[in-house]
């Protein structure tokens, strides 16, 4: 395969203040693998004046659209304002996963899902039955995998870093 | 519409401990608004003795299974381990959403995302250039909306509870 196929950049880097910087970093390491990135912000829309409803409604269709564009999705499956990936993202995984495109991960390094709800709850969870609960009672799921399974095993591989995701990805359409 | 079309019911409740008895009552509920409940936990897996990451598999490939059955889905939005729904239900959304299939979700009255990341944060949000950013500097999304955009948009609406979603649901299959 010799064409440079799109990618979708799926993550929280929308929500940095300088999130444009950021795209386009992300995009020359995505063409020195041979990919195109695309960012969830590169559609041109014009949000001035709409009320916000209308605005999320306008982004989220421009987000789907751009994945359905893609041939693939790297994602950032780093811990988000608790012990799990972005959900916005993890939507978006699931979405990608539903039309069979390939997805694959990456994370800062912070261990397993049960190291990381552990490290969140403080020190409350409990063993009850051979499974780990929170202090809300809720099981803590122990696979031994990055995030809850359905992310986690959606995606072909988490890696260490975005470079990694990029050269797996890349493997991901040379194999086809 | 007269047959009782069958419904996913994505949520954390698989992680309760008495996630079995929680099945049958919401199965009741959704059969009295004509609705076939299917729980995640329907699947007949036999998962003994078998690698954690092999269970996570037969998990997430029954789980999708399901989805893919389906005729729509109710998902469990209310916050879980953070100011922000569980993010396997997330995936599960954005899976249905991008199979075309209706989805309602439900969520304890946690007023909108805003308001769950300000609960969340602790009064460490600051005002920035007419956006509220976190004390690691991300944006909260602030669309009025209960959760990340992409999930919020992608359901049909977000109702006060469980049995409200079940006959949005209803009504959306009755509509066609």
């Amino acid at each position: 395969m010799t064409d440079r196929p799109k990618i979708y950049l799926a993550g929280p880097e929308v929500f940095l203040a300088e999130s444009q910087a950021v795209a386009e970093t992300m995009k020359e390491r995505c063409a020195a693998q041979g990919l195109v990135g695309v960012f969830p912000l590169d559609s041109a829309l014009d949000l001035a004046g709409k009320p916000p409803a209308v605005q999320a409604k306008l982004i989220y269709e421009a987000n789907i659209a751009l994945i359905g564009q893609c041939a693939g999705v790297a994602a950032n499956m780093s811990p988000f304002r608790g012990p799990s990936m972005d959900p916005g993202t993890a939507f978006e995984i699931g979405y990608a996963a539903a039309l069979g495109k390939p997805v694959v991960g990456y994370a800062s390094n912070a261990g397993d899902y049960l190291t990381r709800v552990r490290a969140w709850a403080g020190g409350t969870l409990r063993r009850d039955g051979g499974r780990w609960r929170d202090g809300q009672g809720w099981e803590v799921e122990d696979f031994g995998l990055s995030d809850n399974l359905m992310m986690a095993r959606a995606v072909r591989s988490v890696e260490d870093g975005f470079d990694a995701a990029l050269i797996a990805l890349r493997a991901a359409f040379d194999e086809r």
